[in-house]
């Protein structure tokens, strides 16, 4: 008997007909004798309508009713799903947050998840019925509805499939799996089978929309092995799992880009300590998400220069907040409103030699300038002007035999 | 300090700029020194539009699926309305039916309320917050999410209104209270400013929308005073309450009617026990429901005529119905299916005779013939033509000095 998470994104069911379909998916499963717990989300565009009508009445609309007004949404879809599978013949039972109850640490907009009680549902699977649970809720120790923050319905995937214990966690979705770039812009990209917990979580920080990247942490952490499947095909999908069960035949297992960033270099900041908060302290108090940050060892023993990206769209007020602050103290700034990055991933170049040097002659003979350079253990990151994006992308796909 | 229930109807939270304008209706209400619970119902338009994708999904859907679906509709006003009052900057709090918890008889989709656990809410009240409750909506004993039927929120509200004991129940819809008559229809219409349970019963199965039937009937078994009013206008509405505090000064208090009748008398039926059984049993199981039922002592002591009103689009069912099947014995069937039935209703009609002469002649006089007449304590309907309905409404409507 094996048991088994199926988790359905919000354009799975994001139509009646596509919640039949995810329904036929499901019963089929349960046919071939599994016990299955069905995760959904709320229907495509659903959790954004509520959102709007809630800031319709307040920008800073009461956290915990916005966790009763957002659970509304995969409590819908589980009705409906249910429903579906009880027309299909299956037995089938929504149970919501409060019912099973599933326990979270109580922050409104942003819960963890802290236990689940599975005698219930591990009852009813036992007896043949099929369990339908709505991601992204839970209550509070205190009995209050609580959500777990945007996209969370695969971290709830993940900690049911850890508590339950079950054999896999699939994440049904509208692509077909993780590619080794994205494959809308770079034809050439190839579906992915296998890949490590932490690929896939430098790719999906990087900007592939496949998993939330930290439901894929909470499956490395416990070494839950996911399968990320298309609900609309029946093709294999991309399994991950921890690296040690990857036999790799490819140093570089994808290449990942983001365009709309901007690059701001401040030169001749003070070489002291403390300055590097002065400077991001106001930056995150204002809400602007800082990505790379690069700081060289300083040349002169007493000042240095720091680069920094931002998304595109806080650029302006990146400067307005870096100007209007007297602390920050700097000779000059430097900025690039127009640049991408470009990253390659793979849990290989830990054991190979010159893929950091591989990288760079390739884009030297494109003539493509490295504005800036940021390494970790299984990832290179440069900048580069935006206009050089794909020609980078494809490039490097091709010499690390990505095509 | 006075404790109240304010209920607001579909119409009243039809949009955010409605949900905003009742918030402000319960912030006077609460600035005035009063305890304040809000039931809601879901935004209109949307209890109507899950009940279209679960009839997409299934024509028998899962009743308690159906029943998770249908909840969402009350949980998102809550959740809406709390927001709205906090940004209003009142104190305001929604409780789901599971956290208070409300505790029904447990059928699905049908359920009624049982007992409410007043705690945790009354320590809010008298902490100065306003609590907001979905109507609509409890838990059974078994945990599981019940409705209490459609339009149940009227229910709802007085439900809690008893079980709190407050001091009165306002029920805030889209009209600003009960009239005499169909204002919409004809211009001399009233408002009525106290009305009888009994007289409010009467007309509200007649076709007066204003309240719900049952709800009525709750309040007049606990003399629960309700006042419905509109919410968008400051007039001060209809009051309903036990007869004995009413100072009748008119002996009829409003004409109603319904158009879309149909009626069909059987002659010659067989005056013996169970006859009647026999005829509406069939009928019954084929989901027509039959209003009125006239039948004259026998002549002959053999053989009776029974005539009996339905809705018109159930005309040619129930004529099937009734040549179908072969229990049901006539001589003869005539039917019309144009016909609409007029009710004066009135408490003070029981202590003044002379009301259904005056009825009678009234009609008489616009050369309206009577069709079929039945009576009850504070009620008298006939049927009549179709084409007459208006006339005989103004008439009457006149001659009882409801002008």
């Amino acid at each position: 008997m094996t048991k088994k998470v199926l988790k359905f994104g919000g354009t799975s069911v994001g139509s009646i007909e596509r919640i039949l379909h995810a329904a036929n998916i499901v019963k089929k499963e349960h046919s071939q004798g599994n016990e299955i717990i069905v995760v959904v989300s709320a229907m495509a565009g659903k959790t954004n309508e509520l959102i709007s009508q809630s800031n319709s009445i307040s920008n800073k609309f009461d956290k915990r009713e916005l966790d009763v007004l957002l659970s509304s949404g995969e409590q819908i879809t589980s009705a409906l799903m249910a429903g579906a599978l009880n027309e299909l013949g299956v037995k089938s039972k929504s149970w919501m947050g409060w019912q099973i109850p599933i326990l979270t640490t109580g922050e409104h907009t942003n819960s963890r998840i802290k236990n689940i009680h599975i005698e219930k549902i591990n009852t009813y699977l036992s007896n043949g019925g099929v369990a339908i649970v709505p991601g992204f809720q839970g209550i509070s120790e205190s009995g209050d509805t609580t959500t777990i923050g945007r996209g969370g319905s695969d971290a709830s995937a993940v900690a049911i499939a850890k508590i339950f214990n079950t054999d896999s966690c699939e994440i049904y979705t509208d692509v077909d799996g993780v590619y080794s770039t994205d494959p809308n812009k770079i034809p050439v990209a190839k579906k992915i089978d296998k890949i490590s917990y932490k690929e896939m979580l430098e790719l999906s920080s990087l900007g592939a929309k496949v998993m939330q990247p930290s439901a894929v942490q909470t499956a490395m952490m416990h070494d839950i092995p996911l399968q990320v499947r298309s609900t609309f095909t029946d093709r294999k999908g991309t399994q991950i799992f921890s690296q040690e069960n990857i036999d790799y035949t490819k140093v570089v297992t994808g290449v990942a880009y983001s365009k709309d960033d901007a690059k701001i270099t401040l030169l001749g900041v003070q070489d002291k300590p403390g300055v590097a908060a002065d400077i991001f302290e106001p930056l995150d108090k204002n809400q602007i998400n800082v990505d790379m940050v690069i700081q060289n060892i300083s040349s002169d023993g007493k000042t240095t220069d720091l680069t920094f990206t931002i998304k595109r769209n806080d650029f302006k007020k990146t400067l307005a907040t870096l100007s209007s602050n007297k602390k920050i103290k700097f000779k000059n700034l430097n900025h690039n409103d127009k640049v991408s990055k470009i990253s390659v991933v793979g849990a290989g170049m830990v054991s190979t030699p010159g893929i950091t040097f591989k990288m760079f002659r390739a884009l030297a003979d494109e003539n493509i300038n490295i504005l800036a350079i940021s390494t970790s253990e299984i990832k290179i990151s440069v900048i580069i002007s935006d206009n050089d994006t794909l020609k980078a992308v494809k490039k490097l796909h091709t010499i690390f035999d990505l095509d």
